[in-house]
Parts: structure tokens; sequence; C-alpha cells
């Protein structure tokens, strides 16, 4: 019997609760909405007593299932003001399910001027401990003295100095299967919420729990067996992420016109060749070493897209580097160099700084004069403000719309206070339109349509585009799936009821997915309203309907009225 | 006949065109809502080619009445993302109805990266100027070179080095009757907005023009002279506002426990005995020179609220101190030296920024360490931050929403990201109810109801008093009245139709302006409403709710459902 954790940092009363009924059948990024609406006031302060930092692992997640065992994090947000599900791979989630729960909540805020603290998760028990000698300190070293003190086997969640300091730019770390603190729930601010709840890192012991019981083992058994066949017989999930990781998408974003490069003024970067898929893939084999572009992030998963990027003499900068980093800190910063990218993508990391926030934010910092195009010692120079906590750093750590307000920049990329990621909307305009319209504010995991098929080009269809990737993503979220396990559920979609019924027992239809995802995101809407969003709210900036972007002259020109019709089932 | 006067700066057309119908009993407040609702997309970027700065003056401007050639100034803000209305006294209304203008709208966007200009408007002529001379300079400087190269009888409204940053803070300058630069439309960032226009400033000269004939003489010289006699009547306008200005207020709120301190942390300050109307008058009166309590910022003014204020050697430091300055600046700051708060307005004023929202980004400051409270000559530096443009200047210089973002302080006292002004919402609660509901954001001068015969530390009737003030104080901007005109028209309140009856030939009624507020206020609400807001809006930071002030130890708890009916006339 799965149960909810309740920890209250106003009291310190930490309690294992049965599972409201309301709450049984939904999980994940589903679960944070519906938590958010029956607990938390929308028109709360972000960062006060009231919100509630929420993990709830998705439906499938416990299984290790290939690239199911996905963690959704989430609250409201302290970037956007509104719902907020943000997910992460990792071992978190799976440890939180094999540990026999539903969610996590914090709820309440600590006494004014509390140090940080560690909340302690194991088989059937929970508690704080102080963690002085980790305050403060990056990711990585926190890392390294946590699994020091707790064991190699527990997982970790995690901010680094962003988060403590309140950057909006910060997400939550986690350690991948190996334990590298590489796995981030990146937006819309968690990190902040975590640390307005008192926690430096939240410690899962999974014990000797293993995964649970199934409730059909033979149908279950079968539906992955197919599944994972068929993640291995397409080419994009054996071959092309396995070898090339996201990086792959460079060629392709380039190829449209659509990758962001000098804050969003071209779409086109002239260095492409040499921040591609083929390049990072080139480096981390012909450097050998540590090196590797093909690695899981969770245990179970089968298609590897993740990978460890190692230095000229095989020793790892980071791992991983992804096609959104390369976008918003490579192309979007007119940086070249993939050593570069993955020193910056490292210090992002380690300061625990979402990549995709924190790339745009530096693109509206050189735009302001404060780099130059390209130079990315500067760019390194400028995290170390984030790290020392100057106010040029905590500007940029916030994030790109407060960096463009502060800084007096016009041409800045967000949507509900949350960057754009590397899918320029003037040239990707279904994800333009996702950008605009989602709950989640501009983020591409809420639904892209790269691969739809549409004229990316034109207004037309892209609203159609934009629903059913909406719908789609917002269904894999509350599943606990990646996005890549697509691939293997488009070809074999039943398998997604069979998962799901064998696992729990429930009875799911063959629309299981696409009802999931529009109750999800009828759930978000709904909180959104209540916090205080309208259509207004569901706009790009004004300065992409009039700015054509080179090479395809394009604006952004789906119309708001379309727009507005989106969410009409 | 009146004219609109057209300024566009894509395409530098000026053109002087009829007066629209249905703008032509609107002036003032009213009109800028109007202008709004009617040409303005109210989803638009704020700086960019949709918004447009409107320079209005009120309905009875021109005549040199006593307190009643007030001047609006507005457009979309770039604080709030509303609708935005800001009021200031000194010449430049005055001369723009003297010119024949109903409005100015400044409209369009300026080429990228194109240097501010001048735009000059003589009688039936208007140009832009280029002014490299005085770009970068403070606002005493630039006036004195405008004014050497204008000559001394024009009115300037302009912008400082604030502005020309596009700093959040940033009002528009304007030259009281004897040409100091000391009057401000201060709130709502109209500074950044006329930088968006690309412009530094705009000349007024009235050539040989004078105040527009009166449609019914008698009648109006009647109403002047019952009103005026009403004003010498009154004991606040004929002996406390005129020998101790609006610093009387100072012990009046420190007596309600009402005074922000030190952020707004206490509602009482221990030196406020030498910050109050007795010091600050005798400071003015005993050193001597320059100095004089005593001192009107539009020509025809008989309360003369207004001061002088000099150094030990009568050497005129600032003109005037105002009671917000005091107690954002003062009391806020944990500041007790009147020198040291005359200075820093000096330095607000010279940067062209709004004492109130700098005064509170100061305090949002110092609580996130910045700056020890009462050191004024740390303040003082944090000045010079702005004016050097660095990331710490710019945080303070975009007030105090943005500073408490970038710095992570949770005590932030604004409404619709407008910092609060000088009377605590926990312990002047109708006030609180003004700063949470008014369209405008956090305003005093929206709806101050400190002399409102209701307990304020009680929740009860706060709604109702609000509603009292907001509507009549709707009224007076749209008059171009001044708050203080209020004492007079209270006394004699056939007065206000006399006069505008007498002065345009209309025939309003003696409901004439509570009909006006309301209007008014309603166009407001529903350009909001267009642009996105809702009653989520409607609040003060929930802080407020939870953090009891003293000495009361109140918080601020009239029901947000009453809140929501405040305008259900």
């Amino acid at each position: 019997m799965l149960r909810v954790l309740r920890v209250n940092v106003s009291t310190d009363v930490i309690s294992f609760d049965p599972v409201p009924k309301a709450w049984e059948r939904v999980a994940g990024r589903a679960l944070i909405a519906r938590v958010l609406l029956d607990e938390v006031p929308p028109e709360c302060d972000p960062c006060g007593p009231h919100n509630k930092l929420i993990f709830a692992p998705g439906v499938l997640v416990g299984q290790m299932v290939s690239s199911c065992d996905r963690l959704s994090i989430g609250g409201k947000s302290p970037l956007t003001g509104g719902v907020k599900e943000s997910n992460c791979g990792g071992s978190t989630g799976l440890h939180i399910v094999w540990l026999g729960l539903k969610a996590i909540l914090v709820e309440g805020s600590p006494a004014a001027g509390a140090a940080l603290r560690l909340l302690c998760i194991g088989p059937d028990s929970a508690h704080f401990e102080e963690c002085s000698d980790v305050l403060g300190l990056g990711v990585h070293e926190t890392t390294q003295r946590l699994r020091s003190r707790f064991g190699t086997k527990v997982s970790i969640a995690m901010i680094g100095p962003a988060g403590e300091m309140r950057l909006r730019g910060a997400g939550i770390m986690h350690l991948d299967k190996d334990g590298n603190p590489g796995r981030i729930s990146a937006r819309g601010a968690m990190g902040v919420l975590m640390a307005a709840k008192g926690l430096k890192a939240v410690i899962i012991d999974p014990g000797k729990t293993r995964r649970p019981a199934l409730a059909d083992a033979p149908r279950h058994n079968a539906a992955r067996k197919l599944y994972v066949k068929a993640l291995a017989e397409h080419p994009q999930t054996s071959k092309i992420y396995p070898e090339y990781g996201t990086a792959s998408i460079v060629d392709m974003c380039n190829g449209f016109g659509a990758i962001p490069t000098r804050n969003f003024s071209n779409g086109r970067f002239e260095h492409a060749e040499k921040i591609n898929g083929d390049a990072f893939h080139d480096l981390m084999v012909g450097r050998g070493g540590e090196g590797d572009p093909t690695h899981a992030c969770m245990a179970g998963c089968t298609i590897q897209c993740s990978n460890i990027y190692a230095d000229v003499n095989g020793k790892q900068i980071v791992s991983p580097v992804e096609y959104e980093t390369i976008g918003l800190v490579g192309s979007n910063l007119g940086i070249s160099e993939p050593d570069m990218i993955a020193h910056l993508n490292y210090q992002m990391n380690d300061l625990g700084l979402d990549t995709i926030e924190t790339g745009a934010a530096l693109g509206v910092a050189a735009e302001a004069g404060l780099m130059e195009w390209g130079d990315g010692l500067r760019a390194m120079q400028l995290m170390e403000e984030v790290r020392k906590g100057t106010a040029l750093g905590r500007v940029i750590g916030n994030g790109a719309k407060l960096a463009g307000e502060v800084l007096g920049v016009q041409r800045v990329p967000v949507v509900k206070g949350q960057a754009i990621s590397a899918y320029d909307p003037r040239a990707i305009k279904g994800t333009g339109v996702t950008y605009a319209t989602s709950p989640q504010g501009a983020d591409h995991t809420a639904g892209l349509t790269l691969r739809m098929p549409v004229d990316h080009l034109k207004p037309e269809g892209q609203v159609a585009a934009s629903r059913t990737a909406q719908i789609r993503m917002a269904g894999f979220d509350s599943l606990g799936a990646c996005i890549f396990g697509a691939f293997g559920f488009n070809l074999a979609p039943t398998t997604i009821q069979d998962l799901v019924n064998g696992q729990h027992g429930w009875d799911v239809g063959a629309d299981y997915l696409t009802e999931l995802g529009k109750a999800t995101i009828d759930l978000e809407r709904e909180f959104n309203r209540r916090a205080g969003f309208t259509p207004a709210d569901d706009r790009l900036p004004e300065w992409m309907t009039l700015e054509a972007l080179a090479p395809n002259n394009t604006v952004f020109d789906v119309p708001a009225a379309e727009m507005d019709a989106i969410y009409n089932w």
C-alpha cells in the first residue's frame, strides 16, 4: 500500500499518511497539479509557507522499464508564478517508489534565518539532519560528501549555491545511476522552492527495498518485452540517440533555421558543424578515456542517449552534454568550442543552475554588452560572479527575464517568465504555440513539434500540432516516461495500457494516454486560472511577432485567437 | 479649439489633429485611460512600438486656479504592466494647455540604437532636435543646459540617467514655477516609456500664448474666489501645509504606527522627532539663506506646501523634501538626519528616480545586507552605483520588486510590481485596500484614507473608506487638481461644477466629481482586465498578512472577497 510522506518544516512533524482516494490513480505531473489544486492556495507566495514542494514519481516508475522511471517535482513556481512540474531522470524517482511512497510533500516554512538542512528518508522513517559541512558548496563536492556520509546506494536530490541564494535559475540536481549529479529538475526554479523549505538536499535511502510486486506480472512482462523490442527497432532509439545523443538535433534545428544564435537574433549558426552530433561523438570516441557517447541516466534504460564528455586527456568534464545546453550555451552565445560548452555546463551543474535559463540569461547579458559573442572565458567569469553572489551574478542567476529587466534589454526570450528553449518559435511555430500556451511556461518538453508532419514556417496547423504534442507529453510526464520512450510506444501503442494495468491492476483503455494528458493540462490550467493567469499570459514576447528571423525571415504569426482555443478539447 | 498633438517616432511624422468626439469631455487621468483603451493593444510590450506615451492636462488646467494645473502622464506601465497615470505639478501642464493642446501622444518606436532626442513643441509647431550635449547628464545639469539653449520661459519634461538606462524606478522630471527640476511624474516608470520613445526631454515653449478664454468668466471667477477663500480658511491649507509641508504627516503616521521603518519591519520610528514637520521647518527657517518652508510648485497655488531645503550655509540642497521621501528614504532606511535625506533626495532627483520606489528598493537592499540601517553614506554610494550603471546600481534603480527578486528578499513591499508608499497598510488598512485594488498599483495618491473617520487598525469599514477615497482621487486627477485642493473643494463643493462649466461651457452637475472618478476607474479596470489582470493581482504581498507590525501588532486582514467587490458601484 503506497503512502504519502508529509514533511512539515514549520513544525518538523513528519508523517506517513494514507493516499487520499482522489490521488490513488494519479501520479507524476498529474499528481502535482492535483495536489496544488487540493492543497495550495493559488494566490500564495511561492516562497511562503502555503506553497508545497512536491515529489511525485510517475505511474510506471519503480519497475526499471526502459526510460520509465522519471520523477516529477513541482509546486507553485517561484519563476513563473504558476503550476510547475519539473521532470528528471536519475535514480530519485525509482527509490521513492521502492520506499512505497506515492509522493513526498514538503510543507510550511522554516524559522527565519535557520540554516538549511537535510531531509533523510529511509524505509518507514524520515528525519532531518544538519549539514553545515556542505552549505555553500557546489553540487559535485556536496555529492561526494553526502555519499561518503550516507553511502553510495542512496539517491540525492539537492540544490547548489544558486538554489541556496534563491536565484530563479536554480533547479534540483539528482544523481544518475552511476552517482554522478548530472540530472536536473531544471525548470521553474524548483531549487528556490527547496531552499524556501529550508532544505539543502533530500537523501533517499532505499535500504533493502526493491521494486514493488506487479499486479499482473505476465501481462506487464509481455508488454515490457514488446516495448523494449520497439525501442530496439526504431533507428532513433537504437542508433541515433545511443550514438549521438540529443546533440544530433543540432543539424536538424540548424537546417530548419531554428537554432538559437546570439540571443535569438538568427536561426542558423555558422559554426554548427563544430558543435553538432558528429562533432561531439567524434570527440568522445576519439579522445578515449572516460568519454562515452552512450550512457544511461536511469538503470533500466536501453536508449542511453546520455553521454560522458571528456577532455583531451580522457578525463571527464561533465556528463551529459545535451542539445538544449549546446543550443543555449553554445550557439546562443556564439560559442563553438565543445570543450567550452562542456566546461560551462559543468559550472552550471555545479551551481545547480538550469542551463536553458542560464544560457538565455547570458545571451541577454551579451546583448547588453556584458560579454562578447563567443567569449566563453567571459561566460565562465560570469558563472564565477554567480558563485560569489555578486549583484551581477545574481542578475544572471535569476534567469533571462530578470536579466532583461535589470539590464534594459528588450529582446528577451521568455514566456510566463521562463526562458524559451533551443527551438526558435519563429521557425518551429508549433513549438512556439507550446511555449506560448503551456501552463508550464516556455518549455519544449511540454510539447515539441519538431518531428510533426507540418510546415514549421507557416502559421497553419501549428495549434493542432502543438495540441497533439502537449497532450502526449502531459501523458508521458504523468506516466514517468521519457519523451524518447515515445518512439517505442508509438510502434507498440498497446503496451502503455498493458504496462499500467499489469503494474497496478487497473483497467485503463487504449485512450489512456490521451485522457491522462488532457486531464493533466485541465488541472494545470485551472490552477493557473485561479492564480491569476489569463489568455494575455499565453503569448510569445511581442518582439518575436515583429522581428523577422534569418535565414527564413519569418515572424511568429500564429493568430492569438487560434491559440486561445487550443485547449477546447 | 483644442487639438491633439501626435508624434510618431517611427516615421517622425508630427501632426496637430482635431480632438476625437469621444475625448472631448475627458482630460487628465481619465483621458489617459480612454486613449489606452481606444488605441493601445492591452497585451503589448510597454517598451514596444504599440504603447503610447501620453501627456494629458486635467480638465481645469490652464487657468492658474490654485492647485489645479496638474498634468497627467501615462501609458501602459513598464513597471506594473497595467494602466498608468502619473501626476505632477510644475508648469508643464499649464503650458500644454496654453498651446491649445488637449493631449500629446508619442507613438511608435525609434530605430534601434538611435540616440535620444528632444521633442520641441511651440505654438502650432513641433520638431525633433538632437541633444548629444545632455545625454547621460543628470537632471540638474540637463536643466541648466536646456534652459540656456531654449530660454528660461520654457517648461521641460525630461528623464535623467535612470530613465536613459531604462531603470524601472525612473520617472519624468519637470520644472517648478521657478525653473527648478523638482517636480516628478514619479510612479510607474514613465521615464522608461519616454526613453523607449527615444526622447530625453520634451520642451514646451508657450511663446506668447496665455490662458485660454473662459466660456463663462463671471461664473468661473466667482467659483475661483469661493474656492480660494475656502483654502485660505482651512487650517490645513492655510497654516499647516504652508508652514510645515507634507513633512507634517510624519508625526501623524508615526502616531498611528504606520510610518515605514527599516523596510516595513516596524510602524514606529524611534527618531521620528528628528525628521518631522517641526524639525524640517525649524531647519529651513533657522538656517536662513535659500531655505524656505513655504513654496509653490505651480504658479497660482495658494497652499504652497512645497519647500526649499538648504544646508547649514543657507545653500539650497533640494526642493522640495516631501513626506513620502522622508518616509521611504528616511525612516524606512533608519536614517534620521534631515540633511542626509535631502542629499539623497537630490541625488534621486538628479538621476530622475522616484524616491518612493528607490527608497523601497534601498530598504530591500539593506534587508539583504547591502547597507546598514541608518548608513546614509552607503545609500549615497549606492546611488552612485545607479549613476555608473553597475549591475548593483541597475538592480536598485529598477525598484523594490526587482531588487527583492535579484537579492532573494521575501519582505518586499509592492503591489502590481510598484512599491508601497509611506503608510504601512497593516496600520492604515483603508490605504492598504487602495494599494491592493487600485488599477495603478500601490499608490497612496490613488486613495489615501489617513483622514477618514475609520479605525485604521480594524478590517471593518476599510473597503468603503478606500472606495470613497479612490473615487475622489480619480476625479481630482482627471480635473488636474492637487489632492490638497480637496480641503477647499470640501468646504465649497459647488465650486467644482462652476469652475468646470465656467471654463468649458459644459453643464456638469453636482455629482460630477463622483461620476468622473467612477468612470475613470472603470476605464482603467477594463484596460487592466484586457491586459491580463485578475483579482489575484488585487492583493497585498502575502507576508503583510502573516507578519504582525509593531507597535500595534496587526496584520493586514481585510477579506479578499470584500476587496474584490470594491468597484461594484
